[in-house]
């Protein structure tokens, strides 16, 4: 049993909290909105093995990490699972390696339901001792963990990839109902058959019931796109390559944000393409 | 057992021949290339039962549809499985109609795999007489058959909302690849990673393997996607909607029907953005 924080207790914070309280470890979970975790320990008093950092982006993953230098123990580790630039993550990975800490560059994928069941998929990098180090955190939240090299930087790497992809899918579901509707197809009937047929996607079976039944609850919010694809546009200028279908899709949610979506669930991005095709998506019964 | 002839033996269409060979029925197979059906029967003497085109486009479908309305049988049905415009749908059926014969509109989806095994889906509309007469037909090529309506044409929407999806995922597929390779992960990696995360699309997990592989012998081809989103640009643009990752997406396929490599499989189009990034692609052994 080791001794565990989890800073961020947003769906996917949470739910890896829950998994690591459930495979025995002491769990101090900490949110700034004041969520609390069931079963959880008081706030750090110093003595951790490890912590868990699952916070909304870079600048609130610097912040924590900040503060954590001073309460851990040498030789502890940090696990750090926000989207981040790969150039982020290998200062943090220096940062930490000052202080005496490991530092594990450690995306993950696989949404809340997966997070609550320990299921989750993480591409990590980091120091062959800093894997040692977070082998407890890594069984008990995930089944798969995909190991891209032995330093920071490669996990964040191939999170860039997927989310490109994960979020051109998102809005190319939305475009593609809402083309249908202009043809006389409607939500439903697309949700029958395109999950059944080659143009389907992992994103377009999870979101795409979204907006057939006009729930834009939040499980993962339109403003995660301008910001992920945002790094992934950053990281391409940087490099010079072209991304036009990346761009394109970056364009479709921050149009959603502008115009006031930001908070609802990232399948509102349909709206946008409603909105301008001059059709309805279908509403909500409440 | 009824008599059927088969037009357009290319690997879609001679999957479904052989699958309705395999269901006891007497098919005779044409095709322009000459190739040839085993225990197919010979060219039609005009009492065809039915017929399947499976043929490029709408301009060669319209070819055999002129050929056939004078060699059927009174009451036989066309069944025509290229991706068209919806309107040209309606005017086959039309046209049809007054020869006295029964068409359905009915894209296919699947893959050469599928239409060999009779497992392909089959996105289909017309009059219920036609599929009535049709069934056959559909009993022993497909397992999914989506009724899309009461006339031709919202066969052929359908399959233009899954052909929006489908190039987009190929061309997104690329772009994502190549975006890794540049940040030092090998698509070997991506292959092994992606079909793990949200990321994950059916075109993704079917021509990704193309690409690192070095693999582009075309089971689909690059002018595919000219012609398929070519009529997805073309119905958006008379229904005044926009579609802009369908646009980027059809530009990369032009870019690389351009290039030369019309010809090689649709997963070829990484190698447009290979060639703008400035990276190599994986070379095959041979």
């Amino acid at each position: 049993m080791a001794k565990i924080g989890v800073w961020g207790l947003g769906s996917m914070g949470l739910g890896m909290a829950q998994s690591l309280v459930r495979a025995g470890h002491s769990v101090c979970g900490h949110d700034p909105r004041g969520v609390t975790l069931e079963g959880g320990c008081d706030l750090p008093d110093g003595d951790l093995d490890g912590a868990v950092i699952v916070v909304l982006n870079a600048a609130q993953t610097d912040g924590v990490i900040a503060d954590l230098v001073k309460k851990m123990k040498p030789g502890a580790v940090i696990m750090a699972c926000a989207t981040v630039p790969p150039e982020f993550a290998r200062a943090m990975e220096a940062r930490c390696t000052e202080a005496q800490l490991y530092y594990v560059d450690a995306p993950i994928s696989g949404g809340a339901a997966r997070a609550a069941a320990g299921d989750l998929a993480i591409m990590a990098s980091g120091q062959p001792e800093a894997f040692a180090a977070a082998e407890p955190i890594l069984a008990a939240t995930a089944t798969s963990v995909f190991r891209m090299g032995d330093s920071a930087g490669a996990g964040s790497a191939m999170k860039a990839v997927n989310q490109t992809l994960a979020g051109i899918h998102i809005a190319a579901m939305a475009e593609a109902m809402v083309f249908g509707i202009t043809q006389g197809i409607d939500p439903e009937r697309f949700m029958d058959v395109i999950p059944q047929c080659a143009g389907t996607s992992w994103m377009l079976e999870n979101r795409g019931p979204h907006v057939r039944d006009a729930d834009y609850a939040p499980r993962s919010s339109v403003d995660i796109w301008p910001k992920d694809l945002g790094i992934v546009s950053g990281i391409a200028e940087g490099a010079g390559i072209e991304m036009p279908i990346a761009q394109a899709a970056l364009a479709q949610f921050i149009a959603a944000s502008k115009a006031g979506l930001g908070g609802e669930d990232d399948a509102a991005v349909a709206k946008i393409y409603a909105a301008q095709a001059g059709v309805d998506l279908p509403k909500g019964t409440s």
